[in-house]
Order: structure tokens, then sequence, then C-alpha cells
């Protein structure tokens, strides 16, 4: 059979882009499995204690901080966190107010070892803030610092060459590894922090209508 | 048997602690499952010409846009791109140059609604520049006046309570749901954007190495 | 006298070098005297309203609105707002919560014709808040829909060949035009601004060592 | 003459409101003339070399990078440089390519102590690539490191009690003075990169009609 016969039927032209988008498929599906994976074998007391901290952060300030793709993971984060009313802000955006004592950091670094997020996690601690760390190393500096540790699986250990500040690495051009590997940390913690809103919507008796509602705001 | 007894052993309390975050593990279970049909029913053919689209781009420049979450989901995929050597720029960024014939626009809107989006792939459009959309609605506007249109399923309808710019979005405090169900669409683009990234790196011939390689980026 | 020569002396070499940059002396001599020149000329009685209508939002939000070079001159603004603790934000940025009436929108545009501005000051208007619209045309789109007007001159009609929207220009290219004269209204708009900042202190009686004490933002 | 006198004539009102944004006049004079004075007092020297080290890179790319108001301004240098079509980036956007050998970096810092600036000139110096450095003082650590210094005087001494990263400085509320002297640095450098632009685009045979047409974009 010639590839032209083959290329005949619509059946298998289907067939063949199957074939021709397959590692699309297998990334995809290493993605999806890799993020159930990593949700169920976070520690749910680690996740409780995060809870328990946002809730009580309700009348403090909240601050999310990561750089790169960590960055528009930690964004899309404190969107939601603003749509369920939190006093939220993202390092980094013109706009940051000081922190104060019992203001909660939420600091997001797979390796744990970016230092842009070290340094503003230990600048937090030494101002009294609390600092809540999303990392997939316990070990390593900003899991060590952190008031309290969430592991999320993923981010693995190949990282960088050294340390270095995100501007450096920009300009050395040492970015993360792109295989599905390397996005497998800010995938997971999208997924997880996606499901931690819900569950804060559900624990704060929130719902849509009352997030979507205009008056609320005008008030 | 008393709430004290039923928190005595260390399963029990293992057990109480995943009905605390129940909410969190159902979204996360809804997220993932609803990401995993999105890709599926994903159709090919538009996923290969959006392929050939990006391939034929190699000398040309390619623009990213979106808004809000889909607009962190464009920037984290533009950074693969730009990590796989295309020459490219993600719309609203200070350094943009103007787009010329045959470069391409990635368009990223899971309403197919959003005003500044559409605007800029009209007037890319009229450029002479090909647009590919990436959207829940094939009969939205954004879909309609694409190029090439690929349909990422998850954006439920319930979407505005009429067209707004962005920043007019910002002031008047509507927002996109917060539901699971109101982050699906960008947690699929994410997903196969990512997907996309290594079958491009594969159709490419790249692989990580060379990716890393600061040699590469010196000459 | 041949060129040789008159390069021998130190003298004549900085005589040289004053001519080789004659065009960025004259063009700074030129951005100074229109700043002068545009502070002087301003209206008090509107700039006294703008102080009042910032004073009187100490206890509301303020949300600071412009696009480009006007984006640039608007965060350094927002900046400034924030260190004398007024409650700020600046559109386009991921944290930014709904405003509501009484609230005051500061909507920086040379033009007075700036797409996303305007929409953003109507949808502002709508909902009861105040707009102050800092414009080089009185009679523009967003000077007439302003509830205060400030008058700042220095942006020339050339403009744009059409109104669109700024990712659209982005797209098409069409930039702002270069010349000193093209920048005369954000290089005013600064001097304007930061003059303000030092006037709202001295209402406020605030003064630097209050505003740089730590224990201020700890408490 | 009691004060309700006073007000009775359009030119004792007149008067009155001189006085009321007095402190606006006093400073937007002091940033003036400050400026003007920086500008005529900058060694053309260095200005020349820099103006050499631009031309020089129009095959390469130039890095821009500065934190905070210096950010800002670096930010609209940066535009323009693309407009008199540079390839040219701003440190920290999301799109930025690795910086490879005889490419060129723009920092700006008024301290010269900015620890984000600096590790980005450093990995800079690095890989080959050439610094200039524009800061107001010669003996800190950019103006030391710097292949190229561009004094611009205005950035008082006074500045932080001890270095860190800019995020940490968010974090800890330690922001720049805001009296008319925090801002001049700034103001100045504003003044003088908008004269540069002018001076490049002299030198480049540019004309604002060049710049503007869309038909050079589409080529």
């Amino acid at each position: 059979m010639r590839p032209q016969d083959f290329y005949t039927s619509e059946t298998s032209i289907r067939f063949a882009r199957r074939l021709w988008v397959k590692w699309l498929r297998a990334a995809a599906e290493e993605i999806l499995s890799g993020a159930q994976k990593a949700i169920e074998e976070m520690d749910e007391s680690q996740v409780e204690t995060m809870i328990q901290l946002l809730l009580g952060a309700k009348d403090k300030k909240i601050f999310v901080v990561g750089m790169g793709r960590s960055g528009f993971v930690g964004r899309a984060f404190a969107l939601r966190l603003m749509n369920l009313s939190f006093d939220v802000y993202f390092l980094g955006e013109t706009i940051t107010p000081a922190a104060g004592e019992e203001d909660l950091v939420i600091a997001i670094s797979g390796t744990g070892m970016t230092k842009l997020v070290i340094s503003a996690a230990s600048a937090a601690k030494e101002i009294g803030a609390k600092v809540v760390a999303i990392t997939s190393y316990k070990e390593s500096q900003l899991g060590q610092m952190a008031d309290q540790l969430v592991l999320v699986k993923g981010r693995t250990k190949m990282g960088w060459p050294r340390e270095e500040d995100y501007l450096a690495r920009q300009i050395l051009g040492e970015r993360e590894p792109i295989s599905p590997l390397g996005s497998i940390f800010e995938n997971n913690c999208m997924v997880f922090l996606d499901g931690l809103i819900v569950e804060l919507m559900y624990r704060m008796k929130k719902n849509e209508n009352d997030l979507r509602s205009r008056h609320a705001t005008i008030e």
C-alpha cells in the first residue's frame, strides 16, 4: 500500500493526523496525569493550614510573589483572591503597599531557589509577616524559611546551573527546561490554586452570583 | 460514636482532612477531566493548520494577544515560542514592533468577544497578517474573522452582561465567573499550548539541550 | 584651517563635541522651556479642584489610567499617591478592584481620544465615580465627559490618522510622533504631577520622614 | 482689609489661587531648573560615546533595565529606540531574548546600587556585552563596572538604609524619597533621553514621516 492510497479516505486522513500531533497528545496526557497525581499526593494538613492562614488574613494584606511562569500562575491566583474580596497584591506591579505584621505572603517557586522570591520572603519575615511557600523542594532555602510549606511536586532538579537573579537569567538566556516536565510544576500549581479558590468560596459561603453582582462593588 | 472519638486516630484525622478540602479535590478533578475531554475533542486538522502556520512564520513575526487570565496563558505560550527561537511578541508589552504582511497573530479569547483582542485581530487582517483564533465559540466575532479557528472548549456562555473594553470591565468590576467552570477555558488552553510546544519541538528537531546551551545564544 | 588642526586642542574638541550633540541640547531646551510655559499657563482653578477631589478621595479609591508614555507618567504618579497613603490603583495591572460611587478616576490622554481611556472613563461615570481628565484638548471626547478638566498643553493635533485601540495601534505600527514635540505632553504632565505631589504633601502636612518611617507601615 | 474683601475681585482670587498651589509651582520650578543644570553639566564625551555605542548596536540587540520610576523612564526610552528601528528589549517583560557578545545594555539607576540592575549588568558583562550606566554616582558599583558611564546628576545619597532587592523593598515599604529632590534624577533622565532620541534621529537622518509611514512597517 502506497502512502497516497493510505491517505485517500477521510478516516485514514484522520488517523494520519492523529499521528501528526501525537507529541501534543502524549505531552497533554503526561501533564494531566502528572497533575492528578500531584494533587492526590498533596499533604492535606499543609493545605488546611494554608487555608486557615488565608481566611485569617481576611482583614490583612496578602502578597503573592513568583517569577516567570510561576508569576503568571501567581497573578491568576491573586486575581481570584481579589474576586473573593481579599486585599491582595502581586509583588512587582506598580502599586504595592508595604507589608505589616501578620500580613501574609504566598511565595511560589518550583525550585525554591529563585533569588527575588527568597529575598522578598525574607524581608516579609523580618517585618513579622507570615510566609507560605509553594515549592517542589522542602529542603530548599524558600522551603526552609517559610512559616508554612505547601509541597507541590513537579519541578525537576535539573534547574539552573547556578543561582541568578531573574533579570540576569534573562540576559544570560538561561531558561527553564521546556519539555512537558519543565512545565509540570506550574501546571500543577494552577490546578491546585484554582481548586483552592473553590474551596475558599465554599468556606466563605460565597457563590458566583454574589461575586458578580455589581451592587456589591458600589456599596 | 462521638466526634472526639472519631478524631483520635491518625487515620480518621487523615479522613477528616480529606473531607475538609473536598471542594478543592472536586474542583481539581473537574478541571483535569474537563481538560482531558477538551483535548480529545479538538479538531486535529485545525491544530495541524495552526502548526503549519507557526512553522511557516519561522522567519516572520508572531504576536500573541489575550486579556486577563487568557493573557497569562498567552504570555506563558509566547515565552515558550521564544525559547524555540521564534520571533514572538505579546501585545500590550512595551516593546512591540508593527506587524507586517504574512506575520502571524495568535488571538486567545474564550468568548471570542473580548473587544481589545478583536480590534487587534482586525487591525492585523487589514495589514495582511494571518490570524489564528483560539476560542470556545466558532460563531463569535473573533471566530468568524480568523484565518484559522482552533476550538478549545470550556468557556461558558454566561460570560458578560454586555461587551466592554477590558479596562472598563475592571472599573465596573464585571469579572469572569470564578467557579471551576469559569477557569476551564484557560486551563484547557494551557494544557493544549504546552502540548503544542512539545509537538513543535519534535517537528523542529530541537531538544532541551539545544535550547539550554548558552553558546547558542552568544553566537 | 584644516579639520585636523581644528581638533588639536582640548578646547576645540570640547567645542566640536558641543556641536556633535547640538540636537540633544536643542531638544532638551525645547522640552524644558515648553514645560515651564505649560505649567505657567495652567488654570489654577482647575488644579485646585483636582486637589480638592484628591483630598476628598482620601477614604475612597483612586484609579489612574493612561496608555503608552502617558501610562508610564500615570504609573509614576500612582506610585507617589500610594506613598502619600492614598488607596490608588493603575488600570490594566493585575490587581484592580471595582470602582464605586464617589471613587475618583484620573484619566491621562494628550489627544483626549485614546479609546481605552475613554471607555474606562465612561464606565466610571456610569457607576457614579468622578472623572478628572488631564489632556491638551478641552473639546476632545475625554475633555467633554470629565467632571473636571485639567488642561496641560503640549500634545499636537497631528496625532492619529484615525482612532484605534492601543493594541490595534501596536499591530499597525502607528506610533506617537517622536520629535521633541511628540513627547512634550508627557514631559509636561510629569513635571505637573510631580509638583502636585509636593503640593498635596504640604496640604496633608506630611513630610518625607513620615513617609519613609517603617514603623508607619507596620502599624 | 478683611479676607472677604481680599477675595472680591477676579484678580485677587487669581492671586489667592496662585498662593494655594504655590508648592506645586515651587516644585515645578525646582524640577525644571534642576534639569537644565543637569543637562548643561553633562560630560559630552560620555554622551558621544553612548551615541556611538547605540549607533554601533544597530544590528545588535539593545537591552534597557531599570526599576521603579527609573524603569518607567527606561521603558519610554526603549519605546523610542524601537520607533527608530533598533532591536530593543526592556528587561523584566515577558519577551526578552538572551544577550550575546557585543550586544548593548543600558542600565539606569540613580544610586547605582539597585541590586537587580547590578546583577543584570554583571551578567551582561560576563557574556561579553557592553554596559552603559546612567547614574548619579560614578563611584557606585554600577558606575564602576560599566564600560561607559553617563553621569546624570540628581539622585541624592540619602537613598536606602541598605541595599535590597526591589521586591524586598516593596515588602518593606522602603520607597524613594518623594520630595522634588527625590524625583529629580528620573526627571533629568527623561529630558536627557528624549533629547538623545532627537540627536539619534538626526544622526540617522530619519524624520518623523519615515517613522510614521506604515509602508515601512509592512515591507
